[in-house]
């Protein structure tokens, strides 16, 4: 690995994920593959969030197996963190005690279904950005 | 669909994967879905990255079948964009003219393989936010 990539502790990964709250949720669909934004909360080793009665809510339910992802950059670093693990719908009291947690609805649609993801693998890497063209930019 | 949460049209998806560079690609790897970050640039109908000769290379090599998404947040709106095509490898003439491209390289890692997409299906999304918690925080 170059000296301008590191590799984040698992530490730093669950630090960044309960900052932010928009990732990147990929998933099956037959026999292929889908992503979609997710506006999401971290509760124990779990990524959960809402989702509505639709294709994707479908999808997990016929096949749990994502990935999610989250990433912020700034002007010297991009920083990203990546997990898979099996989704799972929450129902009765579970999905009632995700009202506690920080997930913050973005949106007034409906959204009324609860998934969990259960993070098996996480990793995360900063990336030190080299971009000599920037000045280039006229922003 | 609500009326907080507006389609783009395909102009305006496309103006936004012209204007943004950093984008995730969801792929196969056997059976799982797997996801990463990738430093990206539009030619024609197609969305071109560098790899390196590594793991992601050899999932999409073995199979095609990929998402892409960018997005972007401001207090009032996010907006996303997903994609959906098959992903090849470029080689000879094909990999050198992406030399031309505005795919400059946000990291020194040597990133020898061009793969380019050929976006088959295409679609993208503004919400506007509905944050009344905003408020409270203290960022």
């Amino acid at each position: 690995m170059s000296g301008c990539v590191h590799e984040l502790t698992t530490r730093d990964c669950w630090e960044m994920l309960r900052r932010l709250e928009l990732g990147r949720l990929a998933y099956h669909r037959g026999d292929e593959v889908h992503i979609a934004p997710v506006n999401y909360a971290v509760a124990g080793d779990h990524i959960v969030f809402r989702t509505a009665h639709g294709s994707k809510l479908a999808c997990i339910v016929d096949n749990g197996d994502v990935a999610f992802e989250v990433d912020e950059t700034s002007d010297e670093a991009a920083t990203s963190v990546v997990c898979r693990g099996e989704a799972v719908e929450l129902t009765g009291e579970q999905a009632l005690m995700v009202d506690q947690l920080r997930l913050r609805p973005w949106v007034r649609t409906v959204k009324s279904h609860v998934v969990a993801i259960r993070v098996e693998h996480l990793s995360g890497r900063s990336f030190e950005l080299d971009r000599p063209w920037l000045h280039l930019r006229q922003d």
